[in-house]
C-alpha cells in the first residue's frame, strides 16, 4: 500500500517505521529538521528488549510531488487535525481511507470533512511511544489495534488489518470500535483526570464520597456525549459501575495523567477530558464539569512546573 | 432589647456576650454540656490585647420557658437554620426580628420562613472569632457591621444598631447590604475558593491563563445568581476586574480556605462557593462550576487530613 502518516512525532514514527516493511510509507510533518534528519537517518525504535530497530520510510515537508494514497494515518495532536488534512489534501483521493488512532474521542468528526464514512476509519491501538532523540522513539508498550468504519462491514478492512499484523502491528477489524472508543474514554475521563485533579491513587475516587460523587457527574457528563455521539445504547448506571470497578480493582494505581501533572509535563487532559468537551460542544451537550476539569488541569500543570514541586 | 441567639458557637458566645452588657441575651443551643458550663461559668471572651473578658448571658437548651423576642440573630451554621428556627418557633412573636449575619448569601430566604420582609435583618460583619476552650472564645479579628431590611426603610433599625455600637459591636444600617453581601462573596466563591483548589496564592490567579479562565467562570455564575437574587444591577466585566483586582493586589496573599485545605481541616466551602450553589438552585440558576468546586475542595480536605499532608 501507499500510506501516508500525518505527523512524525512518536506514534507517527513508530507507525511509520513499522509499516514501512512492507508499505511505501511517507512521513509528513511541518518539522524540517526532522524530516532532513529522518531521510538521513531513518527512524530508530527502542524496543523493550533493548534493541534499536532502524526503519527507512520516506519523509517530507511538501506534498506537492505526491498524489492519492491507498490510506492516510493522522497522528498529529488533534488541535492540528483539520489543518494538516487540509495542507496534505491532495494525497486524498476518491479511494483513500483516512484513519484515526489517536486518543479520545470525536476525530472521525474532522476526518469526515475530507472523505465520506465509508473511508474514514477510526480505531484504537495500545501501542505507545516516546521521543528519545531525535529520530528516535522508545517502543514503551505494545498491544493489539483494532480498527473499524465510520459506516458499511468494516469486514472490507481485513486487507488493512493483515498489512498491519504482518508489519509487526497486530491489527484486527471490529464492527463495535467507536463505542470501544467511548468505555475507554468513561475510565479515563471521570476517573483519570480526576486522579490528575486530586492527585490521589484510584482506590480514593472509590472511597471519598465527594470524589465518588465527581466521578459519578464526569461519568453521567460523558455518558451524555457518548449516546448523543453513538445514538444511545450507554447506560449511565452501567457506566459508573464500570469506573467504580476499575478504580476499586487498582486502589494504589496511579495514572500517568497524575504523574505529568505531579511533574508539571503537559499532560493527555486534551485528549481525554478535553475531547469530551469538544464533541460535546459540536453536538449540543453542554459539559460544564470537563471544561473545568481541563482548566483545573492545565492550571495545576503550569503552578507545577513554575514552582518545580507536586 | 429580648435578644436570643440561636447556635452558641464561637460567633454566638462573642455576640452573646457583648450584647449581654445592655441587653437580656438568651444563648439557646442543642448541647446541654455547653449550656450548662456558660450558666455555671459565663461566656470568656480573649481579646488580641491578651485579657480575657467575662459575659454572663442567660443559656437554654429549651425554650419552653420563654416568649417572643425583639430581635433573634440565627449563629447556627447555615444547613441548621431551618431547624433552629422551627424548634424555637415559640420566641417568634409579630413584632420579632430575625437576623442573619451569617457569611454567604441566601441566608434569607429561611428566615422568610418565620417572619415576614419587613421583619428580616441581614448583615455582614468584620468580627471573627474561634473557639478555645469550653465557654472561651478568641476574639481573633474585629471591625464594622452592617445591617439592613430585606423590604423596607433600613433606618428602621437605628436603634438596633446604636444598641450593638453601645455594646462595643460598632454597628450602622444600610439600604444596600444585600449588594455588600455578593460584592464581598464575589471574591471568596471565585478567587478565594479557587486558590483553595489549586493550592495556590492569590496572585497564581491574575497570572495564570487557566486560573484565570476558571476565575471568570465562576464569577460569571455568581454574577447570574447574584442577579437573579437582587433583580438585577451587577455587571459581570465588572465584576470579573474587581476580583482580578483583588488577585493582582494581594499576589502573595494566602486565603484562610487555601489555609484550611491544606492542612486538612473542614474549610468555610459550604459557606461561601456551597452558598451561591444553593442560592442558585433556589432560583432556577445552573452552577456547575460551584457545585464542583464545593466537591472537590471538601475531597480535598478528606484527602489531607487522611493522608496528613498538604
Amino acid at each position: 500500500m501507499k500510506i501516508a502518516i500525518l505527523g512524525a512525532g512518536a506514534m507517527g514514527m513508530l507507525f511509520g517505521g513499522y509499516l514501512s516493511q512492507h508499505n511505501q510509507v511517507w512521513l509528513v510533518d511541518v518539522d524540517q529538521d526532522r524530516i532532513h534528519y529522518i531521510n538521513a537517518n531513518g527512524v530508530a525504535v527502542r524496543e523493550n528488549t533493548g534493541e534499536d530497530r532502524s526503519f527507512h520510510p520516506f519523509a517530507v515537508t511538501n506534498v506537492a510531488d505526491l498524489s492519492a494514497m491507498d490510506l492516510i494515518i493522522v497522528f498529529v495532536k488533534s488541535m492540528y487535525t483539520t489543518q494538516a488534512l487540509e495542507t496534505n489534501q491532495q494525497l486524498i483521493g476518491p479511494e483513500t481511507y483516512l484513519m484515526t488512532l489517536q486518543n479520545g474521542a470525536g476525530h472521525e468528526s474532522k476526518l469526515l470533512q475530507f472523505a465520506d464514512e465509508a473511508h474514514v476509519i477510526i480505531g484504537t491501538t495500545q501501542h505507545n511511544s516516546s521521543i528519545i532523540a531525535n529520530g528516535h522513539v522508545n517502543h514503551g508498550g505494545k498491544g493489539k489495534t483494532q480498527i473499524g468504519l465510520l459506516s458499511g462491514d468494516s469486514r472490507r478492512l481485513e486487507t488493512i488489518a493483515q498489512n498491519f499484523s504482518q508489519c509487526g502491528l497486530e491489527c484486527s477489524t471490529s464492527a463495535d470500535v467507536k463505542r470501544q472508543i467511548w468505555t475507554k474514554l468513561f475510565t479515563n475521563t471521570s476517573a483519570s483526570a480526576l486522579t490528575a485533579v486530586l492527585q490521589v491513587p484510584l482506590g480514593f475516587i472509590h472511597e471519598d464520597t465527594h470524589a465518588h460523587k465527581m466521578m459519578e457527574v464526569l461519568a453521567r457528563e460523558a455518558t451524555a456525549v457518548a449516546n448523543a455521539d453513538c445514538g444511545g445504547g450507554f447506560d449511565e448506571a452501567e457506566v459508573i459501575e464500570g469506573v467504580d470497578t476499575v478504580c476499586r480493582n487498582a486502589p494504589n494505581g496511579y495514572t500517568s495523567i497524575y504523574a505529568d501533572v505531579k511533574k508539571g509535563a503537559r499532560s493527555e487532559v486534551d485528549t481525554i477530558s478535553g475531547s469530551v468537551a469538544e464533541t460535546g460542544k459540536r453536538l449540543g451537550i453542554a459539559t460544564p464539569y470537563h471544561e473545568m476539569t481541563v482548566a483545573l488541569i492545565h492550571a495545576m500543570e503550569n503552578r507545577n512546573r513554575t514552582q518545580g514541586k507536586s
